[in-house]
């Protein structure tokens, strides 16, 4: 679903809460409570559509990060967007023990409520569900932002015209009655995207140095090594490495990349002590479970003005030019 | 894609492998001898099918063991069987290294090949793969079967009529022309499909023990101690756990059951030493990683009949109607 004529959902002026007009929809009113009144519930919803995202890209098989290709290699086909609305109900259904509803997806206080669900600017709701409460979710990658709302589907709040499946958009004033449970979410952050679009020449260097490799497994380690290698410093999780190994046992390709790395002086930290006391020594971030960073190393004097840390009772810092290349130390993992 | 008025894909008549005529469609026979000579392709096949199953089921947020339920609780929606194909598409492409094609979905010794799945008893092809090579796919879950197969789609081979997406379904004497790769291929288990097909009463109790509980999670735990008191004997796998549980963590759930069923005699054994060799001394299936056997104990002498191992000193057997209730003994795990 999208709709390149009418205005991006994100560029929107960033939506208000409707007002809670005395009682104007009861039922609205009290699904709206409760999300509210669940913990944490903004954060989940981010996982929640981050999970069902990385799911259907499914990165460990595919390599694939973007939802928006469409062509060549990495596509993401028709089917998988429009399963990525089912999967979203399904993770979001699982996440906050919602019921099955009847003949709509959810009973939330028990009122049907229909979950939909747009990776586009609008959704689309079907005959069957005008009338129902919709849980609208949104959520745009290249963005990094999602919105979470309720809106009754009415005559009103829908527009005219129906696309090939019968299914009818919200209207111009429908976005307006939205009861925003949450206005202006920060997506969990997809880190090869971000690289995309920020450093895609370092992307195209990961993935070139396994272009010489017949088949995926094979090329994965290099890659992975690569990753470490080019992107010292940076924080990254274990979508970004099963995506680049292509390869189910991303913590193993890391372990494997230590070996592969020693001898230029990388080191890679993971959440295990001593690492992370490492890290912090070192002025980089500092990895938890399933996330890990790399430093490129040197020797430095205790007076050398970098953060710097005692490993097996040598000195180090963070390599610059003109330093000396290091055989990196073997931290316990 | 069910055509209920054509005989199932699995009723006909075993298909054997259609004669090698001499050079008949080279491309072909150089697709279907790439295929024969991968390694362990069937099993790999069965696993690609069946990993593709359980992940569109989704068991361990939704507890689905069952593609063919499509009302009501636990239904799969038509959207997640028409991904069903793409998600085999990936699962195989991944499996077996194969390069995307264009505009087919994969490129197998230069040759374009498309993808295509049924779980029904017929293909749907769509008018762009028409004088194209097919790799066709067809998985029955109810009957544990599945087939793989070969077929250059042409006039002849498909039936004249469309669908409502212009697609055509594979006619009478295109099966006869299918190059089968795997004729009649057993799918990995389906563990709780066959228990609600011969023993619907064992799932109704482990279901059943939750349904005073608020909240999938919190019936969790008291389904999987269920689960292990009710099958003794039974090789329990991974992915039966976590559906049932409705929980990633299934060995943990698995881990605090030990604890929940030691008092009424039962003990829960995994992969990991001794527990193999008491589950051989027992005369019971050998769990490998990611499966569980569950047995009920008591103490026997060492001239009992029954098959007996000793733990700690104490000698133990398989428990009998009569015998006394004791308690599990704890195992390393």
């Amino acid at each position: 679903m999208s709709m390149s004529q009418e205005p991006s959902l994100f560029d929107l002026d960033s939506a208000p809460p409707s007002p809670n007009s005395s009682g104007e929809d009861a039922e609205l009113e009290s699904v709206y409570a409760w999300f509210l009144s669940q913990k944490d519930y903004s954060d989940r919803f981010g996982e929640v559509l981050r999970k069902s995202i990385d799911e259907v890209l499914d990165g460990q098989r595919t390599g694939r990060y973007d939802l928006s290709v469409s062509k060549g290699e990495g596509r993401v086909e028709k089917t998988e967007k429009t399963y990525l609305g089912t999967k979203v109900e399904i993770v979001a259904r699982a996440e906050f023990e919602l019921g099955y509803g009847s003949p709509m997806d959810y009973t939330i206080e028990g009122t049907s409520v229909d979950a939909k669900f747009t990776s586009g600017s609008n959704w689309a709701i079907p005959k069957e569900a005008i009338g129902h409460i919709c849980l609208l979710m949104a959520a745009n990658d290249q963005k990094g932002v999602f919105q979470v709302g309720l809106l009754r589907t009415t005559m009103d709040t829908l527009n005219l015209g129906e696309n090939g499946d019968g299914k009818r958009t919200v209207s111009a004033f429908g976005r307006k009655q939205i009861r925003w449970i949450i206005p202006n979410g920060k997506l969990p952050k997809n880190f090869l995207l971000d690289l995309k679009k920020n450093s895609p020449h370092i992307l195209e260097s990961i993935w070139g140095v396994s272009n010489g490799y017949k088949g995926s497994r094979n090329g994965g380690q290099a890659r992975v090594n690569n990753l470490f290698r080019l992107l010292p410093g940076e924080l990254l999780d274990r979508t970004t490495v099963v995506t680049v190994a292509m390869q189910h046992d991303g913590p193993k390709r890391v372990r494997d990349a230590r070996g592969h790395l020693k001898s230029s002086g990388y080191i890679i930290l993971g959440h295990l002590k001593p690492a992370p006391q490492i890290a912090s020594d070192l002025g980089l971030p500092i990895p938890n479970k399933g996330s890990w960073v790399s430093a490129r190393l040197t020797h430095v004097h205790e007076d050398d003005d970098r953060p710097s840390t005692v490993i097996d009772g040598l000195r180090y810092g963070l390599w610059r030019e003109g330093d000396m290349t290091v055989t990196a130390p073997t931290i316990a993992t």
